[in-house]
């Protein structure tokens, strides 16, 4: 005899042999009396159960989408679109390259470069970099299908502003705080690593220093001979990047803190929103510690 | 006592203990009664020698750009568009099934999936696939922001479908039997993995038949076990891939030969353009053979 047990969201329920014996909240009496005792109106219940069942869950999944996923899902888009624009602009700067090649060392940043594909033709740029070019002459239905590319480039990274944007509204109606502290950008981030806000103010202050160095830091685990890494996703918050290289785990450790402070004051606040003057005066401790 | 020599495309050119005894067309004569000879104007000699490489060499690079390249960018730039497009048809799934989760197993092609966020509300999406959603109710601010990555989608597949337009033309201006036998999709991601139609002319059929399926050569000719594969990239040509499984590598072994031929008529033609009537002919008698 096959005894096996279900629990979901509305109660515990054993099954026997493929029927059920029911425990519900509304049977536990009987059950109690008889463990053996099986439904007496078997199908009707299970339809019921199954019903209610549905309901609640389609509830559950409406609620269980929060401003941390919408977050996750633009920090993820931006991260997407650097790797695309990246690729395709590595793509613009070999085909343009066939046409003026000089232009590829002159600029580091793939939006200045379409940019530039697409203001200036070949004279204009050779006048400008002072440079006699050794590009091939291409025809003009060829170097419009490459201005295509170009074209397509500074949408995406209007559309990665865009979103940037949206991200700060986001951040800085869910949690003022830690977006006064850890920027909009970072927080964004940090919340997408941890996976909600929930997560991320239960997190300790050393966690938080460390998440998106994961990597680092299991290899320092793994084999004592690489150092313990100091920071992940902080490292491009302006008080860190801006430190001196000695005193960037101090800051680190010092802005985790904070972040980590800010982050609770947000999630776990009093009914209504909450203001950002507390974040300010983290700040303003974070910058006193590290004079 | 060291002797360097260095060939260039003007000539060949001795070294000794850093002075130049030259070895250029113009003074084998001298060169040839005394070996040890040193030209007796060296700085001169040396400045326009050097300037003579660097125009002889800035004119070789403006005419080494060929269609051959134009066609090789173009074929990549597609394969980076369709990672692109899959990668950020991706999100915006993940995105918009927060929304509207069961729109995703309805649709596979991330295009139509981009064109129906873009074109239809929630409602109209309920009534159409005959669900109830049990998607979030989100702002109509991050709706828009989601549809904003739908917009840059169906711009990135229109951009995809301009490119292999542009394709077509230069497959059909540089090689037109070839474009006849294999197609101009094929034919120029043939040329692009080859480096050039040149190198495409000069390859056995053979070679060609298993273009772009080196792993799997490879892996065969390392490991006895697995089984050499049949055909690389012709695999997507209409004939390969609407013959029957059993078929398939009699279907390729028929094609490349044809392919092989094609660009050979191709690259080798008498002056003036090449006409298609050879494709043609090398396509009736591929299919002929495959009855």
């Amino acid at each position: 005899m096959q005894k096996r047990q279900y629990t979901n969201i509305i109660g515990t329920f054993l099954f026997k042999e493929d029927k059920m014996i029911a425990r519900d909240i509304k049977t536990t009496k009987k059950m109690d009396e008889d463990p053996d005792f099986i439904f007496p109106k078997l199908p009707e219940f299970q339809k019921q159960f199954y019903e209610l069942n549905m309901k609640q869950t389609a509830k559950d999944i409406i609620n269980s989408v929060k401003t941390d996923n919408l977050i996750s899902q633009s920090v993820n888009n931006i991260d997407e679109l650097n790797r695309t624009i990246n690729l395709l602009g590595k793509r613009l700067r070999e085909w343009f390259g066939l046409y003026f090649p000089e232009l590829n060392s002159q600029i580091n940043d793939n939006e200045i470069y379409a940019k530039l594909v697409l203001d200036k033709n070949k004279e204009q740029l050779s006048k400008k970099y002072g440079v006699k070019s050794v590009g091939a002459d291409l025809d003009k239905a060829d170097v419009t299908q490459i201005k295509v590319l170009a074209t397509e480039i500074t949408l995406l990274v209007k559309l990665r502003e865009k979103q940037k944007l949206y991200i700060e509204k986001l951040m800085a109606k869910l949690c003022p705080n830690t977006t006064e502290v850890a920027t909009a950008q970072i927080g964004a981030e940090l919340i997408a690593h941890a996976g909600s806000l929930e997560n991320l103010a239960e997190m300790t202050s050393s966690t938080i220093q460390l998440l998106g160095a994961e990597k680092a830091l299991f290899r320092h685990l793994k084999n004592k001979r690489s150092s313990c890494p100091k920071h992940g996703i902080i490292i491009n918050h302006p008080i860190v990047a801006s430190s001196r290289q000695k005193d960037h785990g101090k800051a680190a450790r010092h802005l985790a803190s904070a972040i980590s402070m800010a982050a609770k004051v947000d999630y776990f606040h009093e009914k209504g929103k909450p203001n950002k003057d507390y974040g300010k005066k983290l700040m303003a401790k974070v910058k006193k510690q590290l004079k």
